[in-house]
């Protein structure tokens, strides 16, 4: 019995290996700096863990309608309003089990088998394997590294074609942590628009910004498909909760699709993300920002002072993208090394594409400066060597 | 802009009507008999309920390896060896985040874009549905109604083509409840190594069974892909918490897939989980089960006296698949009509296709007798009017 073909287009994580070899060594009793997972070492707010624990107390684990909790989905359409004073109605805002399924939800309903996705590289390595699920493939375009990787708009144009469909756009970024300001959303809608492709804006590290707030694609396009989650700002990854918003004339066709996919999302999951939006829980989360901002300024000093640029300007999320090619042209080998010699573990350039895989790392900042500080003597060490 | 063409294949559920008209009803301060929905009134045990709160105490909420947590898969293994002495490799195990999402991965793993899977009808709408997100597209096989609704081989091998790639059974059945036996279990086994085809068998009910145990595929088919859920027999319908049993061979490809597709399923419902494997909680489920029982042996000698009769021999889950062919060609509008009429809500057999549609309904006897014998009493009323 043959499995279906796309089993052979979906590449594993190299990060899986760097996995093992952390769980190898912190085995042997080797402290291991884990800075190679996007997972923030925060976790949810005492406040969310009480507001589960009530609701199960309530015994409120039944299904839920597909789309989500009501007073859940008015809520996120107020945090519409007060970040960003735009009017969403809350029948556009359809909760998921994850940023993950959202992902996949906007690609069920809008891309064919056969069709191309415009993404733009370095990236997330699990959307071009989500990309497989629909039989469609992905069209990879390079972030113009002589321009501190910014998206290139002419770039985009010759990567566009008749089978292009839909553009997805990370902002905050994974890996680099760039963020797209409105004038970048507004000429990005245009080309959408200009080309009847549609706009994907994966906005899973919103509120992870230091400067401000991002700007949200919906402000430049009321038609833009908004990939949101729990996971980071409000620190619940294994949660397993996030939202979809989609355009008007798009929601019945999810609410269909989301019917037949997951049933419904996580009924605890979503009671206790009720408590997100209220102002104290907000404000942790914002201090939790600030803490993730102290690390990063950190960083962008101290690492180009041993030897390792930045090549990008993070503005939020967690990551930093690190430049290793007077090191190595194999990424992977390096951080193996690297993580073998100092304890240091990275996630190697190879998982996230773009035009210099082989020469890249991402650093995660998801410990505290003391130990980032630790980190940072060990690499100027190993480097030193 | 254009959604995905497979949105238009994918059909809403007819029983989403009766749930409107249910709730316009009760706002009218109407007592409406819910029958129509698959969820027991039964919630999880209070030990799960305290396992969970245990474990948001522990801040247990990262994200957990994309197969699940190895001490469920033990656990779940081990009940493979107590229930069916059986013998299965916990790594053959994969946690997923509730049935639909291993039904998924299933297809996802097995079925390419323009195969076929063979369908018994009537079955759960959204078999047919899951099939359209991977473009493929089911093949019904009508269950015999000469023959207490059971799986015809004949049927079975007319339908079966160059395209066919899998065959889904349910035991027990959805809508009829009805069970495979070993027996059946061989020679469904037999017939789709003679085709090549895979057997995916959706034993989401299993425990629910009214006499012993029902026999899993594994036992005829160690080849056989397996799908099971937390949801019926320990009540846990809103956790969103399943698994997959694979043949060896497919165990990576189903990890990338289970990787990319949701990264892990709830940690939470995880941990709760555990619970559900020891003695004390396992016997409560079965304590439910006997309840169960009791409301099916009710409604076997009272519904047929009322003119109702049951047109399979129902063995497990908690559903009667009812003949409404003396009065009416038009389950859906039937449905609506004594719902209107009488407060008790049935699900039109519209739903779950099959050969006659029009002229069945599903009745979910998920109230207590008390409540189930006033819904006879209704019906009685209505049907001599």
């Amino acid at each position: 019995m043959q499995l279906a073909q796309r089993c052979q287009h979906i590449s594993p994580f190299q990060v899986i290996q760097v996995l093992k070899q952390v769980v190898a060594l912190e085995a042997q009793g080797k402290d291991v700096i884990r800075l190679f997972v996007g997972e923030p070492d925060f976790s949810a707010s005492p406040a969310i863990l009480e507001a589960a624990t009530q609701s199960i107390a309530r015994d409120n684990q039944g299904y839920i309608s597909s789309t989500g909790l009501a007073p859940l989905k008015e809520k996120i359409a107020q945090r519409y309003q007060r970040w960003h004073g735009l009017n969403i109605d809350p029948a556009r805002i359809i909760i998921t089990p994850g940023g993950s399924a959202a992902l996949q939800l906007a690609f069920l309903a809008l891309v064919n088998s056969g069709d191309e996705v415009l993404l733009p590289e370095p990236g997330y390595p699990c959307n071009s394997n989500l990309l497989h699920m629909v039989d469609a493939t992905s069209r990879r375009v390079f972030m113009d590294e002589k321009n501190a990787m910014a998206l290139s708009m002419s770039a985009l144009q010759y990567a566009t074609n008749e089978k292009s469909k839909a553009l997805l756009i990370a902002s905050p970024s994974n890996p680099l942590g760039t963020v797209q300001s409105l004038e970048q959303w507004q000429e990005i809608s245009a080309f959408c628009k200009k080309n009847d492709i549609a706009l994907i804006a994966d906005e899973i590290y919103h509120g992870l910004v230091f400067e401000g707030l991002a700007p949200t694609a919906l402000e430049a396009d009321d038609n833009a498909w908004v990939i949101q989650s729990f996971s980071k700002f409000y620190g619940m990854t294994g949660w397993r909760l996030g939202w979809l918003v989609v355009p008007d004339h798009a929601i019945g066709a999810c609410e269909r699709i989301a019917q037949n996919l997951y049933l419904s999302a996580s009924s605890i999951a979503q009671y206790a993300a009720l408590r997100c939006f209220d102002e104290d829980v907000e404000a942790e989360s914002f201090a939790k920002r600030d803490e993730l901002k102290k690390r990063r300024d950190y960083l962008m000093t101290a690492l180009p002072k041993i030897g390792l640029n930045i090549m990008a300007n993070p503005d939020g999320a967690f990551y930093l993208y690190l430049d290793v090619s007077p090191y190595t042209n194999d990424s992977l080998a390096w951080c193996a090394h690297v993580l073998n010699e100092t304890g240091v573990a990275l996630a190697p350039g190879a998982d996230f594409g773009g035009p210099s895989p082989n020469t890249t790392a991402r650093l995660a900042y998801t410990v505290n400066v003391e130990r980032l500080t630790e980190a940072v003597e060990r690499l100027n060490a190993f480097l030193n060597k």
